[in-house]
C-alpha cells in the first residue's frame, strides 16, 4: 500500500476527518513530490487529499498526482491567502502538525472562527522513523557517495591546505558521484577548534600535529547521509591516540546495544558510561545519536533523555565525542539499521586512526 | 550604535518589557553568532539580553559576548524545557516572532499561563531590510565569488555533459573562492525542464540547442548571492535570442525604475506590463524579484502584491522569467542596492545570450 493510502488508513483508524500537513517533508515523503515553495497538503472527509502548490511548482507537482489532487494557488493570492479561503470551509475539528507550522499562519488560518485545533504531530513522524527497503536503499546510496567524499579529504589533508579547500574536494567528488545536494553544511575543522562540535570550515591552513574533523553527507533521492571521521595531520601523538581509541570503544559498545525494542537512552549510556569510567564523560558534550532519512535530524533521538523503544527499520546515527578546550576534539560517526539478530552498519570506512 | 544596542531603543521606545527572539537568523543579525542548534535571545526589563544556546554550541558563542549574557542550557535539559523555566518567570505581556515559533513551542512556552503574547514580527525584519556598509560589502564579495561560479558553469555547458557535472565544476569553483557555504541548492537545468523555474539539476545531459538555465548563490559571512544566467548549447536559434532579448528589455525597464520610496509593485507591473504587451505575461509565473541579506529571501519582496515604498540600502534580486510547458525556459537575474539617483547594480556580467 502506497504511503497517502497508509497515512489515510491511520487517520481514519482515529476517527480523524480532517488534517492539514504543512511541513514540506512530510508532504515530500507521502506524496513524492518535493515542494520548493510554500505547499500544503490537506485531507478532508469529503474531498480526500488535495496538495495546494504555488504556480512555480504546478507543473512538476502534476507528474506526482496519484491519491490526491494537485490545486494552483492562483499568482494573484500568497499561498497562505489561498489557503486561508480554503481552510474556513472546514467547520469540524482539524489535526495539524504543530511543530511545522507558525504561530503566526496558525492564527492566520484558525483564529478567526471556532473550528477546533488538535496536535497531530506524531502521526506522521512515526511512519518515517521505520524505512522500508527502498528507503534504506537509497540511504545506502547516500552513504556510498559521501564515504567517496570521506576518503578524498582522508588524501586532501596535508600541512599548509584550507580546511575550506579540503571541503570544496570533498563536495566536488561527492557531485560528480551523483549527490543530489548536501544533507548539511560540511564540516572540516581542524586543530583546537576542533573542540568545538559545529565550528565552521575556514581558510585556516592546516598545521603538522593537528586534530581534524570531517563531518560531511550529501542526500541522494531525498534521503541523508551524516558521516565523521577524525584524522591527524601526520602521525598521531600518544594521547591522540589514546583518545581516540576510546571514543571508537565507546561507540563499538553502544552499537553492539542496538536492537528493536530497546530504550533509546540505554544505547547513549552505554557509551556514555563508558566514557564516564575513563573520566571523559564530561567532553561528551553531545547525545550519542539521531535518526537520518529524509531528514538529517529525525526520530529517534539516540538520547539519555528519550526512554522510547526503537524500532525494526529504524536507520540512526552512533557518534560520540571527546571535546577538550585548548586541546581538540574526537567523534566518529556511523550510521545503522535497527535489525532483528544483529545492528546492520551501513558504513564501511575503516576506522584506525 | 551597535545592533542590539539599536533594537534594544526600537523596543524600549514601543514601551516593550520583554521580548523573545526564536530565528536563528534574528539572533545572528543581533548578536554576530550564528546559532548551529536551537537558540534563543531573550529581552526582559530587569535582566536585558540572554543568549541561551546548547552545550554545543556555547565556547562559540562565549566570544561574541559583548551586550548580551550567553547561558548554557544544561545537557540534562532540552533547551526548549529549559527555556520554559526561564520564561515562566515572566508575568507580564511578552512580544514573539510569531512567523519564527512553531504552533508548538508557543503552546510549550505560553498556553499553561496568563502571560500576554504580542506578535513582534516586523521589528527585527524592518531592521534587516535596510543593509549598512559591511553589508553590502559582504554581499558584493558573495556576489563575485557567484560570479566565477557562475563563469565555470558558462565554460562547461557543452553537447554530453551532465548539470549536476556542471553543478559540480560551479560549487567547486565557489568554495575554492572562499565561498562559505551556498546560499540554495543550485540550479543547472536544461532543455524543456528548464521551462519548471525550480527544476532540480539531474545526471541528464545537455543537448545541442538546449536552452539552459543556471540559477546559482553562495553565502560569505552570512550574507547570500543569488544570480542567474540563461544559456545555449551552441548558437541560439531566432525564437531562443528574442524571448531572451524580451526578458532583458523587461528586466531592464524594471531596473532603471529602482529608487528608495517607490512601490515595490510598480517595479515587478514594469517588467509584468512589458511582458503583457508583447503577450508573454501569462509564462511570467513568479514575482519578479526579492530582498536578499542574510537570508536569499527577505524583505522587501518585489512583488505586484506588495504596494510597501522601497527604502534606500535594500538590496533585492531583479529576476523576470519566461517558461514555456514544451519548449523551456528563459531568467535573467541581477542583484540591485535601492540607493539615491541611480540603482547601483552589482553584478557585473555580461548579458548577452
Amino acid at each position: 500500500m502506497n504511503r497517502i493510502s497508509r497515512f489515510k488508513r491511520i487517520i481514519e483508524e482515529k476517527g480523524i476527518k480532517n488534517f492539514l500537513v504543512s511541513s514540506p517533508i512530510s508532504i515530500y515523503y507521502l506524496t513524492g513530490f518535493p515542494p520548493t515553495t510554500e505547499a500544503y497538503l490537506l485531507y478532508t472527509e469529503n474531498d480526500g487529499f488535495e496538495l495546494h502548490v504555488t504556480e512555480i511548482d504546478y507543473l512538476e507537482a502534476k507528474n506526482f498526482e496519484k491519491n490526491f489532487t494537485v490545486i494552483k494557488s492562483p499568482l494573484e493570492l500568497t499561498i497562505s491567502d489561498h489557503m486561508k479561503r480554503r481552510l474556513e470551509k472546514i467547520k469540524e475539528e482539524i489535526f495539524l502538525e504543530y511543530s511545522h507550522l507558525s504561530h503566526f499562519l496558525f492564527n492566520k488560518f484558525f483564529n478567526y472562527n471556532n473550528v477546533k485545533c488538535e496536535n497531530g504531530d506524531g502521526l506522521i513522524t512515526s511512519m518515517r522513523e521505520v524505512k522500508d527497503a527502498s528507503e534504506i536503499e537509497k540511504i545506502t546510496k547516500a552513504v556510498k557517495i559521501t564515504e567517496k567524499g570521506i576518503l578524498t579529504a582522508q588524501k586532501n589533508i596535508c600541512e599548509g591546505k584550507a580546511e575550506l579547500e579540503i571541503a570544496a574536494e570533498t563536495e566536488y567528488e561527492m557531485r560528480r558521484n551523483g549527490a543530489e545536494w548536501f544533507a548539511f553544511e560540511s564540516l572540516i575543522v581542524a586543530g583546537v577548534r576542533s573542540a568545538n562540535p559545529h565550528a565552521k570550515s575556514t581558510m585556516n591552513k592546516l598545521n603538522k600535529g593537528d586534530l581534524v574533523i570531517v563531518d560531511i553527507g550529501c542526500r541522494y533521492e531525498g534521503y541523508c547521509a551524516d558521516i565523521t571521521r577524525t584524522f591527524t595531520v601526520g602521525e598521531a601523538d600518544t594521547r591522540q591516540r589514546e583518545l581516540y581509541n576510546l571514543v571508537r570503544e565507546a561507540q563499538e559498545h553502544a552499537i553492539e546495544k542496538i536492537k528493536p525494542g530497546v530504550k533509546a537512552s540505554y544505547i547513549d549510556l552505554t557509551a556514555r558510561e563508558y566514557l564516564r569510567e575513563k573520566g571523559y564523560d564530561k567532553y561528551f558534550i553531545h547525545t550519542l545519536g539521531h535518526g537520518l532519512g529524509l531528514e538529517t535530524h529525525e526520530a529517534p533521538s539516540i538520547s539519555f533523555r528519550n526512554n522510547s523503544d526503537i524500532k525494526q527499520g529504524s536507520v540512526v546515527t552512533i557518534e560520540p565525542g571527546v571535546y577538550i578546550p585548548g586541546w581538540g576534539g574526537i567523534r566518529i560517526e556511523d550510521i545503522i539499521v535497527v535489525d532483528e539478530g544483529k545492528p546492520r552498519v551501513l558504513t564501511n570506512l575503516p576506522k584506525a586512526i
